[in-house]
């Protein structure tokens, strides 16, 4: 009989030794530097972001990957500083990093993967970030939330995760961190991500199991529109056992990057449903999700569902006002905010459109009472459903409101 | 000799009878019904909203201008109600007003414009609005202001700017009313306008130079990203003289959209020059002047410029911060949000960059001192150059930050 076990945090995981310290990157002595040993080589896959300004970090990974991604030892990660817009200079820092750890490590550079988060244009302080690894290496341990917390930026609260699926004699364990907060975008992982998992691959299938899972999730949540230069999902296996990464891990992440977004008091899941194409229906469910006036009244409890309807109509994809109908419901099928729920919710069309509330309807809105609406509105897990009626093309986007805290953390950032 | 006159007010317009009244649309008792009647027919052009949801006062207008637009008599506009997702009833509600003006003035209903802007998703209250047209009625005369006002929703000003040009003997006047302050996008006016000029002109005359105008002007402003279901600009040609529009008083009426847009606290300008064509420097400009991390980092005066250049390394044209420059400046070349500066301030290499700040250049940050980025941010106006260093590709877009103000303004828009 099979079992499967999700947990918000991670006990230890076979193979792997972690470490999240202070190497003095940060000014308030929060941790900084994370590290990720393997005891054997691993199979390894990533992806980054499509952003045209990629981070020195990110092209290094992507050259590593290239020639060694059936023998990655360790991971190395600094918040504080993004190692960004660095120019030569940041590109030869991150190889640096690269070097520094495979040394002590005994390996070669190329095993060795580096990440770097936090504030653009500002080269490295090596010898800090060389102090923290120093300092990783000498605790290095099962202790996962040390590590998930080394990685964060504005992050209230460190993200793990842990799948164990039990069938007979044998078992698959995946667990992964993540940090995400600000510029979470819909077109790329927008976040650092490491996934472990024990299940046997070849890179070949790492980078097409990587791949779909981070569709299915880091690329289906929006916080803001905004894309990092940084963006990095990684996924390493260390293992023999026989089955495939589960998805579970990395939607229970994704769905706490949108929990723990800048500001958010509200999550908002978004389902398109009867679009021209699954394309179409994920450009109408973006541009829902990042629209500021949409995002404002959610955050106002206001059920201002013309936003939504004004926002479909300019996706610049093909829309009709008069074959839609929009639904609002409570989101507690999945318990909202402050949900453990690790279960991507499908979209279930009988019960959940039983119990929404129709707004819009064939051009018109209906004769729904404004009560009902702002109850749903006050929510703290909302499920939009858009039905355009013109096709079978379907999506879903997680998102969440836009609130003066958001204004306030990214207006002072840097300070 | 040649002389331009541009004012912030309207004293009146030969041949144009105005008014602005409260006809009882919106429950604060603000005017809400504006009325513009011409002594003879006009001529007149109109550029609308892009996006597929369009209001029926939209479709109205697109259909009278296709057979009318030698002969227009008067534009009616009422505020509080958009008169959008409103489908047939709205359609029959915005024939029925301009049939009730038509009437009133004892001309086809063709001649007659609508126009519409408030809450989605609401029918209009015909007996309020047609109260309101029979006020304005009775108070026709020169009063612009509260014309202007009447067309206002979240605007804290009233809109408008008159033009006269005196060349010798003769002299063309433009004068023009508008409203914004929310969902202004850079893909369409976004926006309530309406100019008159004396410039003597056909149909398709006044379309080409309406859209010439608009693309100038209205179209490259950015509050928000979002596009509003009702935007519209119209122009209406009384007269006989000889000369074309100025978009000086377009200009001026974009100007304080942006100035007077939800929440601001800064005017920014960005240039975008270098780009690989004027298409990518518009998208560029737009990715940017959307993007809330670089918005939020103006409104909180944080010279964090990386986010300008992740911004553009995501618009999805071509881009590569190796090849590019970002400079700022304090933009006190047209005087910030406080200014009354109605001329378009052209770029100007020689003086523009000799007193900006050179922050990135070839991929990596300058050795700026972060004294005097901070002192540029602390400007109520701030001017913003990319150089992309790849083609001839320009453009010039006008935006401003994203506040507290905004979040609490659109919060509770509807209540």
């Amino acid at each position: 009989m099979a079992m499967t076990i999700v947990q918000p945090t991670i006990e230890a995981f076979p193979g792997v030794k972690v470490a999240g310290v202070h190497g003095g990157i940060k000014k308030n002595g929060k941790p900084d530097v994370a590290l990720f040993v393997c005891d054997e080589p691993c199979v390894a896959a990533g992806v980054f972001t499509t952003n045209k300004v990629k981070a020195p970090p990110v092209l290094l990974n992507m050259e590593h990957l290239e020639t060694h991604a059936d023998r990655i030892r360790a991971i190395v990660v600094n918040s504080g500083c993004a190692n960004a817009c660095t120019g030569e200079q940041g590109m030869e820092n991150a190889r640096e990093t690269a070097r520094y750890v495979a040394e002590k490590l005994g390996c070669a550079p190329q095993q060795v993967l580096v990440m770097s988060t936090g504030v653009i244009g500002v080269q490295l302080p090596m010898d800090k970030l060389k102090h923290g690894i120093d300092l990783a290496l000498e605790t290095l341990g099962d202790d996962w939330e040390a590590a998930a917390r080394a990685i964060m930026t504005t992050d209230t609260y460190p993200k793990m995760a842990q799948m164990t699926a039990v069938s007979g004699e044998s078992s698959l364990t995946t667990v992964g961190v993540a940090k995400g907060a600000g510029m979470i975008a819909p077109n790329m992982a927008t976040l650092l991500g490491v996934l472990f998992t024990d299940a046997a691959m070849t890179p070949t299938q790492a980078k097409a199991a990587l791949t779909q899972t981070a569709d299915q999730t880091f690329n289906s949540i929006v916080v803001d529109g905004d894309m990092s230069t940084n963006d990095t999902l990684l996924l390493l296996s260390t293992g023999k056992g026989q089955g495939s990464v589960s998805t579970a891990v990395a939607y229970k992440l994704a769905r706490d990057i949108v929990k723990d977004a800048e500001g958010a008091t509200k999550f908002v899941t978004l389902y398109i449903r009867g679009a021209a194409s699954d394309a179409d229906a994920k450009t109408i469910g973006n541009t829902i999700a990042t629209s500021p006036l949409v995002k404002t009244a959610f955050y106002g409890a206001d059920a201002n569902w013309g936003r939504i309807i004004a926002a479909a109509g300019r996706a610049n994809v093909a829309f009709d006002p008069d074959c839609a109908r929009l639904w609002m419901a409570v989101g507690e099928r999945d318990g909202g905010l402050n949900s453990e729920a690790t279960d991507m919710p499908a979209f279930d069309p009988a019960s959940d459109l039983e119990k929404a509330l129709l707004l819009f309807a064939n051009g018109v809105p209906t004769k729904y009472e404004e009560a009902d609406a702002a109850a749903i509105m006050k929510a703290n897990a909302i499920s939009v459903v858009l039905e355009c009626g013109l096709g079978d093309g379907e999506s879903t986007i997680y998102t969440c409101d836009l609130s003066h805290d958001y204004v306030s953390i990214n207006a002072d950032y840097r300070s």
